[in-house]
């Protein structure tokens, strides 16, 4: 089994309002020295047998296609075989 | 800076009606042997100093009340100083 794990996250210039109001959050319930707070997304995707090949090259394009926005988003991709 | 990621995921008995979607459209558009998805969300905190002593424990507490719902939600946190 490979387990592809996908992390999706806003390109640096987008704003991040979610990311923005956790740190605030943070900072109000006494976490001192809150520089920034980014909020993303995390897909684990398990697939049957090893991922390689064509079928790796699929699941990179679908990464950043389906899984991901590629105008506000850049995604990273890490596969356990 | 320290910079703590935490990752937040549905405990495992927990449906993931999000993560259904996924796998079905990565089955649609051609990814063969999708067994599972699930999906959860990322946190970057970027912290200024060194994360040590109790704004450790702090940020752990916060990690699990704040970042994630204890209920239906396991997190782990990574920090890199």
């Amino acid at each position: 089994m490979a387990r592809v794990v996908v992390n999706v996250a806003l390109k640096p210039e987008i704003l991040d309002p979610q990311g923005r109001a956790v740190a605030g959050a943070l900072g109000r319930l006494g976490l001192s020295g809150v520089i920034d707070v980014r909020q993303g997304k995390q897909f684990i995707i398990d697939l049957d047998g090893e991922l390689e090949g064509e079928r790796t090259e699929l699941m990179e394009k679908l990464a950043g296609e389906l899984l991901s926005n590629p105008v506000i988003e850049d995604f990273t991709l890490t596969v356990e075989n």
